[in-house]
């Protein structure tokens, strides 16, 4: 046997990097084959039965091979020649990828909730510690044909959610995507691209800068389709899954009654994940997906980070959480302007605020007493909680 | 005893004219008074016990009127000098009005679920008829100090829903109220405006034009208060209780967090009836109140006639209603242009949809066929359903 018909599979992660370049996402067939064999012996099985794959009709009497797996055989075994995992590993590795599997520390276990449809492995580019990157991830989809009422809602979405500690994880297309990941990058938190094609195509070419942007500070570009894949229609969709999966609650910010941001909304919803939705004007038809998800009740109505940030940690108590003592004003207004990352100076508070430098400072008092802020170097911080 | 002390009471009509008199709306105790005595009764009793409720200390001991009726007792007895029904009724009957109470053919029984807070009698102007008028009311409510987005939105709802034949309830204030109205008139369907004060004043003093259009267009003013009555603040939240007991279905267009809207639209809630909020930017504070209605699951979001409509006949079938064979677009776009009152040409429709006539005219065809549209002298008609 060759190393082109073996595909150069080694081990478990060589033979999950060769089965995802001769399958596509989501093919229910090869979880259920690697599920009850593991990736390297399903692997040597592909190997073995690949050339009898031609010879059995598969509807055809018996033959070598049980009949409901002769088709899947049949289209794994059509690409095995293309199957050369350490060469696409080198290749990865020189771009600084890495590949994450199933047991490795790396990988995001949310995934394995999609059960048999759940990705045979993750070739990421960017920080390798993906499930650290991807502590309380928040995706943030929406629609590429979106409004600038659209685009500034999820940039300002993400900015809040990032000073909150969270990432957000989205794909990668114009429009309520990439004002997603801008946003994060503003904030200075790690953000994480989803690609329906392989990491090496940063695509849409219109936004290869801002994946290199986000590669540059700390974020992840990845994919399940190795190097080289194109971004085919049918990726985008099974990438979806993904996006709905990784993350602890989904909001969608701008969709139309048809965009695939409401199948990512669907996807995540029924993974038992939080949904929200943010609403728009009546007269916008980029709104209307997200009405509809809000009506049928899929989707919780979302209006600024701290909404979404109750749907992943909802309220304990019955009815709206009491505060011991509530906030002013003043010191609401100073704790919103406050970041969780990047310390603030009094004075940037003023304007931020609108607020006197006195009313500022004794706002930032009341706020350390309740240990809601917290002085840093050159400045103030927003303590979680 | 005079006149002016009995009040000119004679029956159980100017009893309850009388007790509007000296009562503020939603009065508890007077309406177990009246729940137990009758009002003509109930005005016989605090006629012959006003004269001592100055002698009993209401927290002292056993005196001739039981305790807890002490207090209520002198709060109508202030007042009994002012009754003066019969002058009441007449002056009120010179303006073509006319005074509904529980039993006449005209009193909307949605109202006796109010309970021991439904008023005692309703002073109306316009058509007298008013349950005939109310047969499938919408209350349409909102603020005053509404965007022109939120008058856009109000003003079209009102044309929709009086196309499809729901009257629309609402106060008389400027914004959402006012906008409401117009687009009731707009669509010719008679539109009921509850007031706080009497109905001899149609404030605000700003839309005394649009009330007397309302009074025109066989639309009704109603008020439980009595000619003179000045428009209290008090009396205004007491009069949103009108609103969302009298309607099957309210929904709130454009309110900010702390609206007089929102109370109606709790008061809906309580009395089961179906609340729906329409959403708007997240950026515009006068929207906030609606996604709040949202987020608390207290509103179903609406964003047209159509969902208000689901709101008050909810699908039967669970889930979406399947439709044998699928409007076209066209198809769609024809229908949703037909009015259900007015007959349009298909050169109308032409106009309305964009269409040429060839696509309206096989559009109208096919809605012809399922029964979604009929012929009409002058046009064609949208059928119900």
């Amino acid at each position: 046997m060759t190393a082109g018909v073996t595909g150069q599979v080694t081990d478990d992660r060589s033979a999950r990097a060769a089965w995802s370049r001769v399958s596509e996402p989501g093919d229910l067939a090869l979880g259920a084959l690697v599920g009850s064999l593991g990736a390297f012996e399903a692997w040597q099985w592909l190997v073995e039965y690949a050339p009898l794959a031609g010879d059995q009709q598969s509807g055809a009497g018996p033959g070598p091979i049980d009949r409901p797996w002769v088709a899947p055989l049949r289209r794994w075994a059509r690409r095995l020649s293309r199957a050369a995992a350490e060469q696409d590993l080198q290749a990865h590795a020189r771009q600084g990828g890495s590949v994450v599997i199933p047991g490795d520390v790396g990988w995001p276990s949310r995934l394995d909730d999609l059960g048999l449809e759940a990705p045979l492995c993750l070739w990421v580019r960017g920080r390798h510690d993906l499930a650290a990157v991807l502590s309380t991830p928040v995706s943030v989809v929406g629609a590429r044909a979106c409004t600038d009422y659209g685009v500034r809602v999820a940039g300002q979405l993400a900015v809040d959610l990032g000073d909150r500690g969270h990432t957000i994880v989205s794909g990668g297309a114009y429009g309520i995507d990439a004002a997603a990941h801008r946003g994060a990058l503003a904030a200075g938190t790690p953000t994480v691209v989803f690609l329906a094609g392989g990491t090496d195509r940063l695509y849409p070419a219109g936004n290869a800068r801002m994946f290199e942007e986000v590669l540059g500070a700390g974020g992840v570009v990845v994919s399940e389709a190795p190097p080289g894949a194109i971004p085919a229609r049918s990726r985008f969709l099974l990438r979806n899954r993904l996006i709905a999966a990784v993350a602890g609650a989904t909001v969608v910010v701008e969709a139309a009654r048809r965009s695939g941001a409401l199948a990512t909304a669907h996807r995540a919803s029924a993974l038992l994940r939080p949904v929200g939705a943010v609403p728009g004007p009546v007269t916008s038809l980029s709104s209307a997906g997200c009405h509809e998800l809000l009506r049928s009740g899929e989707a919780v109505c979302v209006t600024s980070a701290a909404d979404v940030c109750e749907l992943i940690e909802p309220l304990t108590e019955n009815g709206p959480r009491q505060d011991p003592s509530p906030r002013t004003d003043d010191e609401a207004l100073v704790r919103g302007s406050l970041s969780a990352r990047v310390p603030r100076s009094g004075e940037r508070l003023t304007h931020l605020t609108g607020l006197t430098i006195e009313a500022v400072q004794g706002a930032l008092g009341s706020l350390e007493l309740r240990a809601e802020a917290r002085r840093a170097p050159g400045g103030w911080l927003r303590t979680p909680g």
